[in-house]
């Protein structure tokens, strides 16, 4: 869940200027921690929305709600930073798009599963013992589904995550971004009360890590690598072909408003 | 639901572009096909929210609030391509508004009801056996209500769903359109919370054909389309007539920011 | 529930524009008509989301959330054409500002109090028998709460949402409205949260009445007008005098966009 | 939760305005009071919507999407204002930035704890005996969480709420601020539901101290002092240091749109 959201919204003062390339390399870290951070967030605040209470299992709603909730935030705290994907397979799209660059592209997804991982960490650093043998927050389906299945709602979750990313990233709508944290949000909330009951409605390969990791769920974890990839290589072409129809992608370069330099040379 | 709002957003620069009627031709299938997944995705996710979880019915507020953050999501994946009506009767209400040729207007309507059928069998396939006898999401009205009073909830509903789509394409809002998507998609999920306890809220006869096919309950299946239909006419010529002032809409035709071409040329 | 938005989004246009008087009167009534027809989906529409299902009181979510996304779609869809305000106490605020005339207040008023009598009527002909005795929707304190208490409570929660409009009014946001619908939406369903299980939320005096004349429930019906009176009488002139600094409000008179005649000049 | 968000989106005409320092000192007791009634009606209101019904809890919903509108609401209501801090470590991530002096900084803190404390006495009035000793809406953590885990987790809940307060007050997003109310409203939602259960996600030492007061509840009280404190400063600098470019803030100054004064010159 991404969008350059504040950066497409700059683009009128980035034309006139000059991007020194050195600056890349400088502004890059900065990117890339900001992933960290911003995916490290999400799981430990994430999940701490499913945490049962008491040997209740926490609300329908908590979860659903509450992932969509902290999106809308990260993607508000770190967007204009990095673009707060936090997700593999959105870096994988923006590869796809020329958002990014490849090497650009698997530093974020680097910095996604590690994010992930300490972001767990987190959470059980700050829970009573017995939190790791509970299982908080990994990702399997119901029993009652097949493999197929699950693999089919993932590919569909996701594919529909990725078009709502395309349409942000899409140059028609680069002056209407005002609201994009929130409009990823909800989106956020609104697949996951469509697939969370049934397979956790993972969506995104480094927010099953973190958990399956620490946990040792390694059941059908590989279902949550292959679905979304899937999901977002069909709907990142499906969108770039049909709906796309500028010959060649050229991501918004920001700068600070003072012109001085740019904040994330992302291409 | 739907409001053409990115189309609306770019009328500044519309004005000095010449429209090239025989490009209207080449993007209108763009334009048919979105309606198509936007419309399978309503379905496919919307009702994934209403299926009960081990014999229990799934949580009342996972219905109305996952169909209305996929209507969100959906207005903002697809609006600024084809408007992301979804539904035959906002389709039907941008025919009576001049928004789109009675032409497009048909297309749109049999993409819709062709997505839907697509959208609940894709659920079919992704769920376990016995799926289809359990009837998830078909809409049925509560036995205590006669069929004068259900169709006149889904009068009321479409009303007011077709109230708030007039209201957004009202040339008086043209700028304020950045967050159609959220109000869209929150109207919805109010207007369920209040009619989807009683009649299922169908207001949208593509959303409920798709269940009742595949399912084959077809009781009732006709106030679903007389109903919204009423709704939309009502609403539709009311505002029209009433609040509506400019002599003759006219439609603002989105180009792509280097002015090649138009996107959706959809008079 | 209310705030200009739409209107006020408009003042650039509406220093250049001549207001011919005699228009006034013409466009008067389709703002009247709006106020009439916005309390009147809010009354029949919220409500509904309060009916109890099988016996069952509804989803203690479904009120509050139900009608805050309900003035949501009510604002967005007529508040550029009367401000929807569809409650007595903001007309009364908006009178106090000077947004408004007294004449045009006084219809206003009038306008709500019929529309939520017709709203409440058509959800009882929608309703099989015995709905009228359920006495759905009505607005009493609970019994352990003193007159004075429930007083109180609806004074705060009714300040807080003139304060919230009093806001959206202030010439310091105009051009910070786009999503005024949402804001107000989401406050209402705040407030509902806060004060819905004590007093009911009323707000509202126009909202109590017309369940109360269909229900005769009239048992401390008058706190239902005292408190709100209260309320927005101290917020609109606390916020008037301390924190509004122009000398004398200026409402923005909007025009339509070819700006051929004003909308609604409601001074 | 704060965000000088109107007072960002005025800065184009700050610029060519003079700003005369006495101007300064009238104005200041404005957004002070401001400051009381904000946090006073986040105390009242929020912890209204935590009061059990007939004995029973309120719904775990009621609790974080309560607070989280409320904030929606009072940053909308008095964010132009103040910035609607109501929040301690908010001012203290403000101080750091620079975005307010010392001394107003150190008014506001008090502001906030005297709102606080108001809040809940006008909760208390307007309840029904023995309210106190029920101990509503106090933060206390659960018991099998240690005091390093539940710092830990406020620390972390208001490390987020920091850093998103710091996103919107980076210049870079000077111009996407209409929605500011939403964000900020619905990430105290997400981070309510993720640490409300654990630790009550006090996240605001005002908003520990009133319930505490009035209750007597001392218990573990200084944790919401530390950790806040802890969170906030560990974001604030972070987000300055690494994200943060402009070599001095320069929080912009925000003037009446007819350019006599400013609102409230706040450096």
């Amino acid at each position: 869940m991404s969008v350059n959201a504040h950066l497409v919204g700059q683009s009128e003062n980035a034309k006139d200027i000059p991007i020194k390339s050195e600056i890349w390399k400088t502004l890059n870290w900065r990117a890339v921690l900001a992933e960290v951070i911003a995916t490290m967030l999400l799981i430990s605040l994430g999940c701490m929305t499913c945490i049962p209470i008491d040997g209740f299992a926490s609300h329908p709603m908590y979860g659903p709600l509450g992932f969509g909730l902290i999106v809308t935030f990260n993607i508000q705290a770190f967007g204009h930073i990095s673009g707060a994907h936090m997700n593999p397979v959105i870096t994988w799209a923006a590869v796809i798009w020329g958002q990014i660059s490849w090497i650009l592209g698997i530093a974020y997804i680097i910095a996604q599963c590690i994010g992930s991982i300490i972001g767990y960490g987190i959470l059980v650093a700050l829970s009573p013992e017995g939190f790791i043998s509970s299982g908080v927050c990994t990702t399997t389906p119901l029993l009652r589904y097949s493999i197929y299945q699950a693999i089919g709602i993932e590919v569909v979750l996701t594919a529909a995550l990725v078009f709502i990313t395309c349409a942000l990233w899409d140059p028609v709508n680069k002056d209407l971004q005002e609201s994009s944290s929130i409009k990823c949000g909800l989106t956020v909330a609104g697949l996951s009360l469509a697939g969370g009951p049934l397979t956790g409605a993972g969506m995104n390969p480094a927010r099953s890590l973190g958990p399956a990791l620490w946990t040792f769920t390694w059941r059908s974890h590989w279902i949550y690598w292959v679905g979304p990839f899937l999901g977002a290589t069909v709907a990142a072409f499906l969108y770039k072909c049909i709906w796309l129809k500028v010959d060649k992608i050229k991501p918004d370069i920001p700068t600070w408003p003072d012109g001085s330099e740019g904040l994330a040379k992302i291409l």
